[in-house]
């Protein structure tokens, strides 16, 4: 294990950042730039592991918040790890729970040495310092692990700020002594720190190079597209990205829209997530590479052609007149269909992308894709 | 296609009047006896039509009601067929919407050209009679149509029956001119008639023997499982059965349980559809050969079985832990992983009556069934 490198650089792009990598997990290779469909309960919300492999999925989130919570870590522990118990024998990267901590859980007490919360389900007292998202995520055997951190809200005054990426660097710097003392990285599990900063680009800077110089496997990019406008969004990442080693996998957590991914591809970041595609799809908008339709629409109504004409999976074999049907009577099957297409719809973004990197047009590729997309949107 | 029987009796049992045949079709071949699950509004809930076909479905059903009414039959004939619009092309029994009419509808008024009501959904005044129901079903190119019957509530006293069943007698008389006209059986279609009579075994076999005499492609058994005891039904569909030919085929419209299709084979039924295990699959109710379990029991919490060992299925991959997290978290998986289960404990029931049609020791093996089932149910 330890002589071959978990991510392997096969190309950087000469006019963009844009990078082709192979992350290698414990449970099989990750080809970046990619795309991570959020399984926050255990599930990729109506999709099952099968249909998730045929829409080209390589590695799926799950939320260690959410599980901890139910059905508990220890019970998935006891069924053999999360891969088992949820049917998913690829990789799968967990969060560490901080983030729904700061925006699901009631009274919140920051301490110094974690944060203490109630469960936004029945109000139950509970406390996530590092050691306890080390210890889940051990428990559901994650492939790719990630540190406590904490997600200043926006706006965030600057001391407050400071404050809360010095706070991240010590957590940091404990969630990695953790996983070193109990084997966990030894034993080819990953874990990626977090870098903070909010809108502060001096921050940034400082709260990335401090990471990097603790030699993590990888690298996330916290704090973005919690309220923000999207060009300080892009700025925050900006203003990260390039102090995280290049050597490293990079990650900007929770993002983001078709644009936003290839933007972010194009300064040097390697991995996303976000439970918008699937989170729509229930309420029946689906992606076309002329931006995003609205399947409620009455339009659709008669409408015979499939979601795109250019799209091939298995929700483009149907009408938008049948989608929108089962749409319109709330059919639980338009969430499988239109969820299973969203999903798709990003993961073979990721696979043109890399594509494009490799033949070395990506440049123009990303600027033409988004232009197309951007018009279509209006 | 008039030189080919549609239904080809393989083999009838001597110990029971069991019956293994098969049924040709515009859109495949049905072997019976047979379970066909339902799709109401063009779906089988939760399920796409590819795992229909990995479980082992042969025919589905969809509802002439709700499709008339949303998206219009014809939507549905201007978008191909419902073959076509639901992707499932396989073959397709149609109600003919009497039966909901009955149940769903408001302010109904039963005349003699039809009945008028209103939509539960949106109090739109609608219409059915012999000459609608069949334009609907022709619209939506079903390949078993069923005549509009009235459906008699229970209990029923014997003379509303007796015009009830007279009235029926007449439209299934004018469902088939309609369908001889318009070219419908001529084109491979087939129409069934359907037998009612409420409680009084009289009525019942001269309401089959006046149908049998019109000499219809195949015979349903309507009006049971409206409230009566379950004995009281089986003895419904006995003093029905029997009247009906023997080389016609043979449905007990909306039934049953596990046990009760047994039995029913036994006395000569060949087609069976009900919501019922889809419908229980989403309150976390799974089958099993001892009998059916509910999921939502906390003592599945950290059970780490599959619901059956002796039944194979993509759901029997996953453990009763897993599938009660899902279950008690209220995630979709949940509907489409129990209802996949459901529906292949039927269709499997179904392959395995079959095959001991077929070996001759269908008595026997279907009394030690149902005695092992009723046994764990307790």
């Amino acid at each position: 294990m330890p002589s071959v490198p978990h991510f392997e650089l096969l190309k950087t792009d000469t006019a963009t950042a844009a990078r082709r990598a192979r992350l290698t997990t414990r449970h099989g290779v990750v080809q970046t730039p990619i795309f991570m469909p959020v399984g926050t309960q255990g599930t990729v919300k109506a999709v099952t592991p099968v249909q998730l492999r045929e829409i080209g999925a390589q590695i799926i989130l799950g939320n260690t918040y959410h599980l901890n919570i139910r059905p508990t870590s220890e019970l998935i522990r006891d069924m053999g790890g999360l891969h088992k118990f949820m049917g998913w024998d690829g990789p799968i990267l967990t969060d560490s729970g901080g983030f729904q901590v700061f925006s699901l859980a009631k009274l919140r007490d920051i301490r110094p040495d974690g944060v203490a919360f109630q469960s936004h389900l029945d109000g139950a007292k509970l406390f996530l310092g590092p050691r306890e998202v080390m210890t889940i995520q051990q428990n559901l055997g994650s492939d790719i692990a990630m540190v406590l951190d904490e997600c200043p809200p926006f706006p965030c005054e600057r001391d407050v700020c400071a404050h809360s990426v010095a706070r991240t660097f010590e957590w940091a710097k404990q969630c990695k002594q953790i996983a070193t003392d109990n084997g966990f990285l030894a034993a080819g599990h990953h874990v990626f720190a977090i870098a903070q900063g909010s809108t502060y680009d001096d921050i940034r800077r400082e709260a990335a190079e401090a990471l990097a110089s603790l030699d993590f496997p990888g690298y996330a990019i916290g704090g973005v597209s919690v309220g923000e406008p999207e060009p300080e969004m892009l700025q925050q990442v900006s203003a990260s990205v390039k102090y995280l080693p290049a050597h490293k996998p990079r990650y900007t957590m929770g993002l983001g829209t078709p644009p936003q991914m290839l933007k972010m591809i194009a300064m040097g970041v390697d991995m996303f997530d976000c439970v918008m595609p699937t989170r729509v799809a229930r309420n029946g908008l689906v992606f076309t590479p002329d931006g995003p339709i609205n399947l409620r629409n009455e339009k659709y109504r008669a409408d015979p052609r499939p979601i795109s004409d250019e799209v091939q999976n298995y929700t483009t074999n149907f009408s938008r007149a049948y989608l929108r049907h089962l749409t319109t009577s709330n059919e639980m099957l338009a969430g499988t269909l239109l969820s299973m297409h969203n999903l798709h719809f990003f993961l073979d973004l990721m696979a043109q992308a890399r594509a494009r990197i490799e033949a070395g047009d990506y440049a123009t590729w990303h600027r033409a894709w988004i232009t197309r997309y951007e018009a279509g949107s209006k």
